[in-house]
């Protein structure tokens, strides 16, 4: 991969694999920095098509509409992990691709992921590999029960999980996998979930936004609040640990990692959940709610720009997520002068289906 | 003009007439609240073509075009006064244009702007109407010198204008308006300039960011910092006139609106200087500085949608524009972490060009 020394400059063309909504805001915060977008997704109503200077509606196995796409932007980057490793190194040929083919790897293999954390000194549940029925059994022996079975890759939103509450879960549990290769994880207690979203820039300069408390509603995330209620030595620490992280994957762009919160008689323990290699979610409070949008620190990593400033623009910022026809409220909250409403241009609101979401700052 | 009584909803389609920052600006928005965008302009390198779901590059008097742009939006507005009033009455026999034909015609021309100021009960500097060269010579006998001569149409950063000081220079004064009608304006020893940009909803709310105090530099804003030093009895005043005047027109969308501020043995007076029938280059500074910003509140009252909260969001916000090759420094602008930049996608910096712009939040 090559790393030119000069930015992109205003005028020049980030390519965004993915036409989801992230793929969209990243359009968006690129286009007021006067940076074109090229959007290159199989799906002809992805969204961020709508808001792209070029668009590419091609499978991502398609090499000739890739090789087009490389010789028409200056640098790429994707909105979602799964991607194929494959069309990533495809690009990687021809231009930079930020962040690499290497951390998308890890990233999409639950197992990779959590070893680096392990590797670098931070804790998770315990985990094993499961390949088969047998191997399933005896990482329940090492791990013990209740426990939770997931596909190492393509989960998202709580998609390809089962739990394990005694052995007798144990046949439903690994048919569900329907034969992928799978990780068991110990069931961690946890009291709730925060995520870091940071970014990594083409120099290894590192900048973190504040922590969030997430909270989900049907394995989907609901509300992120930002900052999260966790001692200052525990945030430092895990801002410590996805700089390791970004640093150790060589990583350019922003990432989010989220961890559980465990609260017991040995004190406060923050363990590495999951780590997103890309814009995320409970960032979306950025939007208005920081100096710099997350989206806008991805482009500025992507393009080799200077980090922006993270500074938190309120005492306390609020994200809801608008999921599935909640979005039919948005007139309501379009009237209440607190909230700042952003909508995705997706027309049908199906259940599950991440339509829009607000952001409030909140001062008392 | 119709009005339905519903708003364009998200996943509808605003048209915009104008292709440059201010529509570039305005689709970015639209685009954050679902809503699609349409850009009509004639020129080929448009840099709000780069950001939106459609495109027409058309002259605004091809009505096949025109009407095909009629029947792929819900809505449409326009960026900037000087797009022919024939076009917008052309549509509005087809769609909601908003602001309307009669908003746009009293913008376009001096006279009726300042005889609509006057008839409100507002202050403006002496002034009237010249068509030929002896009449200019009456209204230097009424009005007195110094004064300007300037077209009553088409004239913007100070292009189409002529100072007179004395009696001699009324020949090339008149030659520089090249046959065109004009209005000779009594020479305002302004303080400073100040602007209200503001908006007026369908429904008839109105809704004023603070004044800005604005700064120009070779007839071109150079920059602005709300709030307007101004006592609280002057503000009031001027956005009461704004008010009037958006009332007076059955205005829907945002205004500008110049007042000058004189201070002499009488006090403090502000007297109209210009209407903007659009966004303004002086609320640019509600982009991150407000709680919603003017390019918002363009889109919800052109949409039919309640309008945003006007609320500052420090002390004092700054706003500088980048003109021609100012724009080169936008490295180290980037790099400043209370600036938040943004670029017009503009390929050539000519000098005069409004190439960008960035905004600063002071809070001390």
């Amino acid at each position: 991969m090559s790393r030119p020394a000069e930015p992109v400059p205003p005028g020049g063309t980030i390519g965004i694999l993915g036409g989801g909504q992230l793929g969209r805001m990243l359009a968006l915060a690129a286009s007021r920095l006067g940076i074109r977008t090229h959007i290159f997704a199989p799906e002809a109503d992805s969204p961020a098509f709508d808001v792209a200077a070029a668009r590419t509606c091609a499978d991502y196995g398609d090499e000739g509409a890739l090789a087009a796409f490389a010789a028409a932007v200056d640098v790429a980057t994707y909105e979602f992990e799964n991607v194929p490793v494959e069309t990533v190194r495809f690009l990687e040929a021809r231009i930079p691709v930020r962040p690499g083919s290497r951390a998308l790897e890890t990233a999409q293999d639950r197992l990779k992921e959590k070893r680096l954390a392990r590797d670098l000194g931070a804790r998770t549940a315990d985990f094993g590999g499961v390949s088969g029925r047998a191997e399933l059994d005896e990482r329940i022996a090492e791990i013990g029960l209740p426990a939770v079975l997931k596909t190492t890759r393509m989960g998202y939103d709580g998609k390809g999980q089962a739990k394990l509450l005694s052995a007798a879960d144990a046949d439903a549990a690994f048919a569900a996998m329907k034969g992928a290769e799978a990780i068991l994880e110990s069931f961690v207690p946890f009291a709730f979930e925060v995520s870091v979203v940071a970014a990594r820039g083409v120099d290894g300069a590192f900048a973190a936004f504040d922590l969030t408390h997430n909270e989900h509603r049907n394995h989907i995330l609901h509300r992120s609040i930002a900052p999260a209620e966790v001692s200052a030595d525990a945030a430092a620490q895990v801002v410590a640990v996805t700089r390791a992280i970004a640093d150790a994957l060589d990583y350019v762009g922003v990432l989010g990692v989220e961890f559980f919160v465990v609260i017991d008689a040995a004190g406060e323990r923050l363990l590495v959940n999951e780590i997103a290699p890309r814009v995320h979610n409970s960032g979306h409070w950025t939007m208005g709610g920081a100096a710099t949008c997350q989206f806008e620190q991805h482009v500025r990593a992507v393009c080799g720009w200077p980090l922006g400033a993270t500074t938190r623009r309120a005492r306390r910022v609020e994200m809801l997520n608008l999921i599935g026809d909640s979005v039919l409220d948005w007139r309501n909250l379009a009237a209440q002068p607190g909230v700042s409403l952003h909508l995705y241009g997706k027309k049908t609101p199906r259940p599950g289906r991440k339509m829009g979401h607000f952001v409030r700052l909140l001062d008392n």
